[in-house]
């Protein structure tokens, strides 16, 4: 039933939980946030409790207030998220799941487990142990190497080429590495999923990192792959959501190899970078099937109504304190030019202050005008 | 410059004043509202002053506090807002305007001398003076009878057709008559314009207005008329933002005759329920071409980027009280339906409870969909 009495409890008040909070905003549904004074979504929600979503009696005692529990944030306590299920609450994502896609070692043991295609990989107690496994051959360059909790947005994340990357780019503690797969295409599909186990798959989208801050710089969507792999990529997410029992939104993050392999890199169980798009160019947007997933509702069209690409809006290098924002004029006046600020107080380099996604009814349009707007559009500070 | 840190003031916080704050946090703009608790806007605002936008004082003593103020409700204490201009504030749009646009006689009498097409009209003291004139033949039936003030979402406003309306139906206070002119269609234009004098159009739209609540029904859009008469249309809607001297957005009401011709019904200077679909539907939505109009940026495309069909949802029949939504998930499920729920606490008969726009790839689709939503989705109490 669509309830606007259910009291929807959120941890993290960042972006995503902005934009879940607008999309709630605009169907009166009841959002609460659990996140630090002045986070994005606080202007948003119906009542913000400052607090650690990461704290265990923080979690809880916010949990217990809600009738529904979902995050926008995998890095939450889950020990609080399991005695809230304990409880008889409904918590979406389950934190079952949480726990094995937090520790990227859990998540890559669970896709061997479930016959998921994913790179080949060694866990390490921490680089100790990875030096010794260079040094006896047990390990050869290059290779990717992961920490195994903490990583977000592109952090814990680095590609050692060579000894001397060994002695100087190394992360420290409980790790991964994998074998570094020749990539013909980043792809992301996003799956959402109700209880009555009924799974939709937005369009795939393709991505172009940042070289230095590898973060996403420009999505495009729809990919520019076959059908034929779409389709592969969107039966894959499909069977991925199902596997880790997920309801709400699961964003897998694939890799798609030369030979036309697809080999899943990652997955966030939450809204994603790589579905902000959809707000402008899809008949339903990410954040408003999230809401409907996690209520068991059914959910809404997928389809894109024209072609989109996304560019993330970095702080700009060199840029520390109050934000600014540069040319955001300039760019809305192009046309179909869908302007996202996050609204946070100060900016940094590289961090995430917004996006802005074109839309125009062919994709050569919109990479035109998504080249105008990172040339133009700066995020700066006073 | 696109300045987020310019303090704007909305006196009202109703649904408009909500849109436009959704608007504004999409581009951390600093919106502030001046309403009563609770009201749909306050969720997302950065700051609700409780008060009375009719009141001189809390108008007076919320302006000063902003850099630039305007309004969701033409309905507002203009006096303050003189003072506000007086004081070196920025007012969109402009007292003056509003001192003409609220009084409906006044507003009547500017589109005469400013050879502007509009229907003929007496102005009367009171009812009783129509009575009089009926009486002794100066008003012949069927007129329309307009209260000067207070008229809002189709209050103040009937059809005298006969003696028996006469006795019945006339409304007290001062007022005006108008001819009933023949009418083919209901249009609307809403036109926006900045400081610098640059206006645009957003495409006309067709109305069909609910029989007994006198309150639009569905909207379409584009107006199923030729494209002669909407550049027309849309030429009127120019002309009249220029001769009104508004910053902002203006929403032109028109008839149009069975001789094809066009005649200003009446205007509204600022968001407007006949422009709602431009959310979904439009490049720019009429909230963000507001907010850009307003701060003297240049403003963004109003081309439709679908057909669109929208509906207000109003209280049902019959229920008084807390509010709760039947059908709404049935509705989203066919795909093109975005639900728009204001967040009013109680619902009472013919009150706007929020509104959906449908688009499609073509009108008809839309059509037959919005008379699903029409027929399923309905706004009751508990």
């Amino acid at each position: 039933m669509f309830d606007t009495t259910k009291k929807i409890g959120i941890l993290g008040g960042g972006q995503l939980g902005k934009m879940l909070g607008i999309a709630a905003a605009n169907w009166d549904f009841n959002i609460h946030i659990l996140d630090k004074a002045d986070c994005p979504a606080s202007l948003v929600c119906q009542s913000l409790t400052v607090g650690d979503y990461n704290n265990y009696e923080n979690v809880l005692d916010f949990g217990r207030k809600m009738d529904l529990i979902t995050i926008e944030i995998e890095h939450v306590n889950t020990q609080a998220l399991h005695q809230l299920v304990k409880e008889g609450k409904t918590v979406h994502p389950n934190p079952i799941a949480l726990d094995l896609i937090k520790d990227k070692g859990l998540q890559k043991e669970f896709y061997i487990k479930n016959n998921l295609p994913t790179a080949k990989f060694q866990l390490f107690e921490n680089e100790k142990a990875v030096i010794n496994a260079v040094k006896n051959s047990n390990l050869h360059f290059p290779f990717v190497q992961k920490t195994r909790t903490a990583g977000y947005d592109g952090k814990g994340v680095t590609i050692i080429k060579n000894q001397h990357d060994l002695e100087n780019k190394l992360l420290k503690g409980a790790c991964l590495t994998e074998d570094l797969v020749p990539i013909k295409a980043e792809i992301a599909v996003i799956a959402a999923r109700n209880e009555r186990d009924e799974v939709t798959i937005f369009p795939a989208v393709e991505m172009e990192f940042h070289p230095e801050a590898n973060l996403v710089e420009f999505l495009i969507c729809p990919a520019r792959i076959s059908t034929l792999i779409a389709a592969q990529a969107e039966a894959l997410a499909e069977q991925v959501i199902r596997a880790f029992d997920v309801c709400g939104l699961l964003a897998v993050e694939l890799f798609l190899t030369p030979d036309n392999e697809l080999i899943i890199n990652e997955v966030a169980p939450r809204p994603h970078n790589s579905g902000h798009h959809t707000i402008d160019s899809a008949y339903i947007s990410q954040y408003q099937q999230h809401l409907l997933a996690i209520n068991n509702l059914s959910m809404g069209d997928t389809a894109q109504k024209q072609p989109a690409v996304m560019l993330n809006l970095l702080g700009e290098e060199g840029h520390i304190g109050k934000v600014k924002y540069e040319g955001v004029e300039n760019c809305l006046a192009l046309g179909g030019v869908n302007v996202h600020l996050y609204g946070k107080k100060t900016t940094s380099p590289y961090r995430k202050m917004g996006h802005v996604t074109i839309v125009a009814d062919n994709l050569e349009v919109a990479l035109k005008k998504a080249n105008f707007v990172k040339q133009n559009l700066k995020v700066v500070s006073f």
